[in-house]
């Protein structure tokens, strides 16, 4: 698998994606920028008379429920983007936490192909199983993968994968990844990823660069996203600590190390082993 | 007062509180990551169809006149946050420059009970007598508060604290924070935060941070925000001088301060006092 | 000319412009803190309600059409810029890539008058010549001014400017800027200025900054602009390869540098030649 990681990396940095993301207000910059410390190009346009264009000039599709106000553009650019044959990732913000969300969610889902859907606990168990604990942008303590509830969790986002033929990025402090057949368990990270706003959102962006340039295999693109931000926030927390920075320059460390990270940081650094069922 | 900053901090940190801010474009992923620095969890939610239902899972609300076309969101928020007896922050930004801003701040002020208004000179005076020489998001030179004309302005923070029953910040150079009885008088912070967007959004957002885990204690929570941010300025400024660092910096150290904040750097460094009537 | 920079940069520092830029959700905070570091002072607001109210009491107005929601708002404040003969600095952004973005471009251009256009190769191209290769953000590779491509270029901006009646920037690798009789020469920068987003966004926010201060001298303000934004990412390159850091780092160090930028610097490291018709 680790092969596999490298190949999409590489491939992302000489197919350079464009990549179509409708996102929240609150961290499209860092959006934009860990998308292009990837190697792909970002186009964060989100107005209805134009994303039907702009998502046909793109490789991928990157959804965000927090940019509610733009839920008919989400959906006109998830048609074409589903027409197309483009990868779509979705991030269902919040969802659960307002009926509007868990409504826009619903129809994102019903109305396109997505590839791949990304968030954290309280939100995937909220769309698999209608819970309603979400309580804003953070899981809920009872939600949470821990390594008591591990077996349970593998199991939901395996079946909810089978059921929506999406692949399953279940992420906070243990990272599950599921095509329906092969979870992904990743360990590590970084505790001061729950410190800034935008962890998840940039997860979902870099996902859907990987998807862009690799658009048969979003499974494969999906773990690559993870392992990335994973080994990244290790780096970045590890420097931060050094020099006694705080908070925000973890976040700023975060986006360089994506924008730096070599074969050798990864090889060393990543923790993760896959399932088959 | 000081051992109060210190418990209003303590508790912050122990109740995490969910902060709903409505904000403007400009800052809000300062916004975001200062409430996250401080222990807080943000909720940006400000869509008029779910606002009502997020801000009830929330312990406090920050509104702030740049999200204009939140207008709405902003009313409906603050009406079920006066309902549910939250801390309600306002940040009347650029108030008197259009009378679009001076409609809508009044509107707001006459329709919830607002805990705390957080504003700069102009603003401030703005709202207190109706001037109009707000010229922007900065205080007209005239308006500021400086040794010469401090006494006229406790007067007036104090009489329009009574007046409206909310707590007045009006920041800047000095800072003054009143309840109508006691007045909090700040010298310090640094003349680098004059150099950055979002220092005066900063301050609220902190401030509902404070107001949402001590919902009780507003003008403590005020104050506290305001000794936390001048400190946190100090150190900024005094690493980004060493580290021959410009402006963008200073902002990263300092939310990186506000997050690393200890007692001990608070206590030596915090200077104010406090004038009762 | 050099000292012409050095006047430009000098009264801007004196007047301390306020900048009135409606502009994309992406870069606003970008664009707001590099009008601070050019000692300008920003204000953003783009509600159609009030922007003629925000337009009258600023010094210069800048455009943006990643700000598409805004374009009534844009209108009105081009109008009433042009009324109050403001200099106006227009960043067709993305032009060519939707017909709604060639129209809205277009749509401004015919009712205001635009003292600056700063776009990428595409993006002016498209403007100058109806062509439709745009494809996002970024400039094609076709449309890049290289030294092979350089005479035709050189005569499509100037051109192109006698046509309009507006100083063309058509910025990239190597950057020209044209008034129709001189054209200035840009070699150098910073390849790490197109792996982040917002570099154009900021050029056009610095040009506006400084028109505002010298309304008189739009071509001279285009040139420093450019010079302070070259010379600006050199020494954040330079910086970050020492430390060995990233994109997000070379962000926040070019925002640093224009705001420390000193005459010397700008001596040593600024590399152009003007061309005279």
């Amino acid at each position: 698998m680790i092969k596999e990681i490298v190949k999409i990396i590489e491939n992302t940095k000489i197919k350079r994606p464009l990549v179509h993301a409708i996102t929240n207000n609150i961290t499209v910059n860092d959006c934009a920028n860990i998308i292009h410390a990837a190697y792909g190009a970002p186009t964060m346009a989100q107005d209805e008379r134009e994303v039907e264009q702009i998502t046909s000039l793109c490789s991928s599709l990157a959804l965000n429920l927090g940019a509610l106000k733009a839920q008919d553009a989400m959906l006109i650019a998830a048609k074409k983007a589903t027409e197309l044959n483009h990868p779509i990732v979705l991030d269902p913000v919040a969802v659960g936490a307002s009926i509007l969300r868990s409504d826009t969610g619903k129809m994102l889902i019903n109305n396109a192909k997505i590839s791949v859907i990304r968030g954290n606990a309280s939100e995937i168990r909220a769309l698999a199983k209608g819970s309603t604990t979400t309580k804003g942008v953070e899981a809920n303590k009872t939600d949470r993968t821990t390594e008591e509830n591990l077996e349970e969790a593998i199991n939901m986002v395996c079946q909810y994968s089978l059921q929506t033929g999406s692949v399953i990025m279940m992420t906070g402090a243990i990272d599950l990844i599921s095509d329906g057949k092969n979870t992904a368990i990743f360990r590590g990270g970084s505790e001061m990823m729950s410190r800034i706003t935008g962890a998840g959102c940039m997860l979902t962006a870099l996902t859907a660069t990987y998807c862009g340039a690799n658009p048969d295999k979003c499974f494969a693109s999906a773990v690559t996203a993870a392992a990335v931000m994973n080994v990244s926030a290790q780096i970045a927390e590890k420097r931060v600590r050094e020099l006694m920075e705080g908070t925000a320059s973890f976040r700023t460390r975060l986006i360089d190390s994506v924008s730096m990270i070599s074969n050798e940081q990864l090889f060393e650094n990543v923790r993760f082993e896959i399932l088959k069922k």
